[in-house]
């Protein structure tokens, strides 16, 4: 079952807010289509919106619209993950190279999503080889399939681990307020036959504290240079436990999520979204309707909090330079 | 609004499952009612449960029940605050003290309720007294009127700085699973009038990085003679992270909530709860049917990492000994 599938010029796309329960579709026909499907959230997932950008690109090509007023209305349709901005310019890239033939812009998409399903299993071997023996590894979010391409990043290293016989078990943070780990990350693993629960984002310090957790491995939306991390709100909580608690954190991520041009995570802009998003849950409120809330979506992890960082290349450390790409 | 009401021999309670939306009350009319209320959290609060156990022996003496079974079944009904056991075994020194006369049961019960109010206020003073500049709070869960007799332990210190000119705002975890903090402090604090965000349960870590949050406090369920602190899900790893930040955690909790009997919080027993109500929000399921869950509904604070615990008779350091009483 494909969750990014090109087909007739047309993207259609899984709409991941609606799993478990119900698998849906969304179909986008135009550049519009596809930033909205992003900006909502239909797609999440740094190197799954990266892949739907490109594709969104490769449709302004085909219907002739205004390539660089597209690419921009990609950029702004959210602005933490950086994937989105290493696939918006390296379709702007193909442009330069292929002068505006559309056919070539397909090609270029399609492969960006080819070689993300290809680092992936690269990544998870890389992963895997951290381990000599069976884990149980807590994870955060959804950094699956469903994240990314396909096979997954943090999850594809939880694959990889289980195909080696090396994985005991599997913790999933539900990840409020989207509960990406209840709803994504738990239909990934039931899929795969992967042994998993899934807990509050409240428990990981009460299993840590117990022994049961000898590795944290989440996904990535933006990496500094010096190592900080962004990636989905909640992610550094666990750093910091996973240091108290001497358990090894690592960061399972492509190189396109690395951002070379900011030297610390202070650069890195966090998303604020809607309050709705946090309050109502179901369709119904759980919040007092004179309330604020805040939501963030994301935060940044110091970078020496992280043991070390799973990529395509291998296991990285920072600081990280370009010519390690 | 009374949420803990005695009336015509029997107790009146407000359904906490069911705000803020709906403000229902449940009718206590035997001790297995009232067992049953605190089993399924139509009251909870550590001292809250303590107050409404009291009242439950008071009308099993009135119904001349068997009064030792009747304390097992309220001791029973829910394992980690220690103040229940605490207020079975006042109501058993009042058995031995008046010959089984049910007034004087009744006296007691709402002498119980009367002093727990009057401690929280004692309480709200001290805590207020720990800051000298207005402050921002983190506080977890609820600790407030509706989880004690009334006003509140944590968010009675929130209160008493909110009197005294020295808060500037109240930042509330949701507290997954049961939302306590989205509903329940939330409204606390909307009625009072207190400047506040409500924040999902990852978030606290970011808000902490930012500078943005002065000291944490919140409830207790037990506390061990070593500092060891049992409280909601959650409550450690805030702890643990503003230790990381160098933020005061502090605990407020009545003398009733300190069990000498343990000397550390090895021996403090946490409750596991159903699936469903982690899995099933606003009945909808949130997580693939064929997921596990994991639901733990307290976590320990190791007493090193606690400031200080604001009590009636002041604040507090352990070790604590019987002769703090």
């Amino acid at each position: 079952m494909e969750h990014i599938l090109w087909k007739n010029d047309e993207l259609i796309l899984m709409d991941q807010r609606k799993l478990p329960g119900e698998t849906a579709f969304v179909t986008c026909k135009t550049p519009d289509d596809v930033a909205a499907a992003i900006r909502n959230m239909v797609v999440r997932g740094a190197p799954a919106i990266g892949i739907t950008a490109a594709y969104g690109l490769a449709m302004s090509a085909i219907l002739k619209r205004d390539f660089d007023a597209d690419c921009q209305l990609l950029l702004d349709s959210r602005p933490t993950a950086v994937n989105l901005r290493w696939a918006v310019e390296r379709m702007r890239d193909c442009r330069n190279k292929n002068h505006g033939k559309s056919d070539f812009f397909v090609a270029e998409a399609i492969e960006i999503h080819r070689e993300d399903i290809e680092m992936n299993r690269r990544m998870g071997e890389f992963g895997a080889s951290l381990f000599s023996k069976p884990v149980t590894i807590l994870t955060h979010c959804n950094a699956g399939a469903l994240a990314t391409g396909g096979y997954g990043t943090a999850l594809g290293v939880i694959r990889s681990l289980f195909n080696h016989g090396k994985l005991k078990e599997v913790f999933a943070d539900e990840t409020r307020p989207y509960l990406q780990g209840a709803r994504l990350t738990a239909f990934e693993l039931a899929k795969a036959g992967i042994p998993h629960r899934v807990i509050t984002d409240n428990s990981a310090g009460y299993f840590m504290a117990k022994g049961e957790i000898d590795a944290v491995i989440t996904g990535a939306d933006r990496v500094a240079a010096n190592g900080d991390t962004a990636n989905k709100i909640g992610t550094m909580m666990l750093a910091v436990l996973a240091r108290h608690f001497e358990i090894p954190f690592y960061i399972a991520a492509p190189w396109s999520t690395f951002d070379l041009s900011l030297a610390s995570g202070v650069g890195i802009p966090i998303e604020e979204r809607g309050r709705d998003e946090v309050a109502f849950i179901n369709g119904k409120s759980i919040v007092p309707d004179n309330s604020p809330v805040a939501h963030i979506g994301f935060d940044v992890t110091p970078g020496n909090l992280i043991s070390g960082f799973v990529t395509e290349k291998g296991i990285l450390h920072p600081p990280f330079r370009t010519d390690s790409d």
